[in-house]
């Protein structure tokens, strides 16, 4: 077993024996299509939502710290490479040494960089495995069950996350396979996900997407244009937890199947109901336009609420939850069928937040106790992971935890 | 049981009575993103290949031949307004009955029609099951057992498919999802895939994409540009089968799972060994560029043939199988992951040939049986279906077999 004096890793040789070069994005002028790889916070976040999405949950397959030092080494200079629309390595799917295999598996070859961010995160388990317990932050402490919850292991929990968006489909699928190539012999794939369609909006340049109930999703969503409300809802500052969070966000997720079928069969009336908002242009009930301000006190003519007791943009408010707001930024899946004629459908639910504990939890509690949305949706899957800061200078993935 | 004699149902009202009406696509102007809907041939076949796809495969659930044109008739009329970028209905979403269910179901609201072409199939169980086995013809003949087959059944087969290609995969969800809601009573959903890139050009006019063994695919695929060669090869003749289908075409879909992490093993001198070009640039072996034609008669100084002699181009080839061509029309997919650490990763093939059991037959048994890249894939899914040729003024889906 590991001692605790030994959370701190020395890694002989720094950055280069970690198999990575550091970055020039930095220096770099903005190109269209390329999200810078470093800065404060890590990229896929606060970044305009992109509309594609692989994400992957790995596990460790070895409890050596140095060599998940070396994986997170090899998988920021790969990343930072394939987010400038290049290889994982120069020429790496047809150049070196014919007789070894690629370095870079080249479907993506041609294909521009695509807005792609590349986001990691370490679930509870990962300081466990690592004997690395007094650095796990007390906000990562493991979901609680919820009401309603149906999660299937297979897809539940992981020691990692990487979450890559893209516009390209293709892009995303690329990453994510070269880092789980990469990871061969330190981790293995737990499960994965893919989602074709954003439903949130995080940046006001953003039209708000619909998710497969058919509404607009995340009208009220946090915007990257407000970093104040950022800092306050989705980074972790300092004093939140262990220091190497500092800047970091948490990230939930949990695969939410939707009953299609079931919900097709309300009447348009109970659908608004449920939701608290027309379908067509998505306004709150009792207002007119989409981001006008909903008015949770109004009362129609016979004294009942216009936004019902129970809608779900009310139990999900700010108002209603003690100011807790939370950063979204899920897509909608189809996962083929569910082997009952039915379509396995629904939305992979993405949040960062500063504290899941007094932001996710009390939202999804009171959610999974009155939404009458439940009746129409149920969570397969659930996860949580710690998104370490930004990357400068020769940062890796987690130096500041790791190094 | 069905008499031969009432192979031709008489439906009441015509196409009033099957719930839609003929529409006017055909008088109006091209829009850019709008392939029009009525022609000779059914879209989404010779149309260049939009990015994205949803495939559903689907059973009848009677054997009602009244109420299957029914649903044919209303498929119709759904996918002539969904491929022109509308609702399923006239404010289908969010109009009509408040306490009715909307016609639409709401997600494509506001997104352009994205390319949409939705192709419709019969499946050899269709004619059984609708006691129309004098109409089924006789290429569409299940396919023989292939070296290597590992057929999951519950990803094989059906009554019925739907081909929906977009540009935009919410868009694709969309109608494959408004379809099978329309079928509910009628047909439920046997498997559905769902594509993320294509890996095939249908147009000399696109670039050639890659599949996920990271090689440009389909350089030789016949192209929309190529009336004559589709005459040949992919559309069915007046005199080929009955008369019902001249002028569609046969369907063939493979799920074929890729081996990516054995491939990324490989060296990069194997694998162009393997698909007999190089990875780069996917000029044939010997050549220079890409559209290059290979020279299967060329050998090196070593007296070696520069294509080799199992090379997948060379065994697929034309000049190889007696003058075969296919139109492929693939998507390359990525299903979650295997449950053993494996991304569930791979090539959904689609081919449309004027008769599978002297086209693609020939050619899967060549490259089952002596094709090496057979060791890096398997193909775990697989069905067939007769598209009928296209809609002309008032038909429906099937109008001249059923009707």
């Amino acid at each position: 077993m590991f001692g605790l004096a030994g959370a701190g890793v020395a890694v002989a040789g720094g950055a280069a024996a970690l198999g990575y070069v550091a970055g020039s994005s930095a220096a770099e002028p903005a190109r269209p299509g390329v999200v810078p790889f470093r800065g404060v916070h890590q990229a896929g976040i606060a970044t305009p939502a992109q509309d594609r999405l692989h994400f992957v949950a790995l596990d460790l397959t070895t409890t050596d710290r140095v060599a998940v030092a070396r994986l997170l080494g090899r998988w920021t200079g790969a990343a930072e490479r394939m987010t400038q629309g290049r290889e994982t390595a120069e020429n790496g799917a047809v150049g070196g040494n014919p007789l070894a295999p690629p370095a870079d598996t080249g479907e993506a070859l041609g294909l521009p960089a695509s807005s792609l961010t590349i986001t990691v995160g370490f679930g509870g388990s990962f300081f466990d495995k690592l004997g690395l317990q007094d650095q796990r932050p007390p906000a990562l402490a493991d979901l609680p069950p919820f009401a309603g919850d149906n999660l299937d292991p297979a897809r539940s929990g992981g020691d990692l996350c990487i979450q890559a968006c893209a516009d390209d489909p293709q892009v995303a699928v690329h990453a994510v396979r070269n880092m789980v190539r990469a990871g061969f012999g330190t981790t293995s794939v737990r499960w994965s996900q893919l989602g074709f369609g954003r439903t949130s909006s995080t940046s006001t340049a953003q039209a708000t997407p619909r998710n497969l109930f058919g509404f607009k999703d995340g009208t009220n969503n946090l915007k990257a244009e407000e970093p104040d409300l950022l800092d306050q809802h989705v980074w972790v500052q300092p004093g939140d937890g262990p220091e190497w969070m500092t800047g970091g966000s948490y990230l939930v997720a949990r695969r939410i199947r939707m009953h299609i079928e079931t919900w097709d069969r309300t009447s348009l009336q109970e659908q608004e109901q449920i939701v608290g908002r027309s379908k067509g242009e998505g306004n709150p009930l009792g207002k007119t336009s989409e981001f006008d301000q909903a008015d949770l006190a109004a009362r129609g003519p016979d004294g009942t609420p216009l936004v019902p007791a129970d809608a779900h943009i009310r139990l999900a408010s700010a108002e209603t939850l003690n100011g807790v707001r939370i950063l979204r930024r899920g897509y909608n899946f189809v996962d083929g069928t569910d082997g009952r004629g039915r379509l396995d459908a629904g939305l992979f639910f993405i949040a960062f937040v500063r504290d899941p504990q007094t932001q996710f939890v009390p939202m999804q509690r009171a959610l999974a106790q009155q939404d009458p949305m439940m009746e129409y949706l149920q969570h397969t899957g659930s996860a949580m992971f710690a998104c370490p800061p930004g990357l400068d200078g020769s940062d890796y993935w987690g130096s500041a935890l790791l190094a």
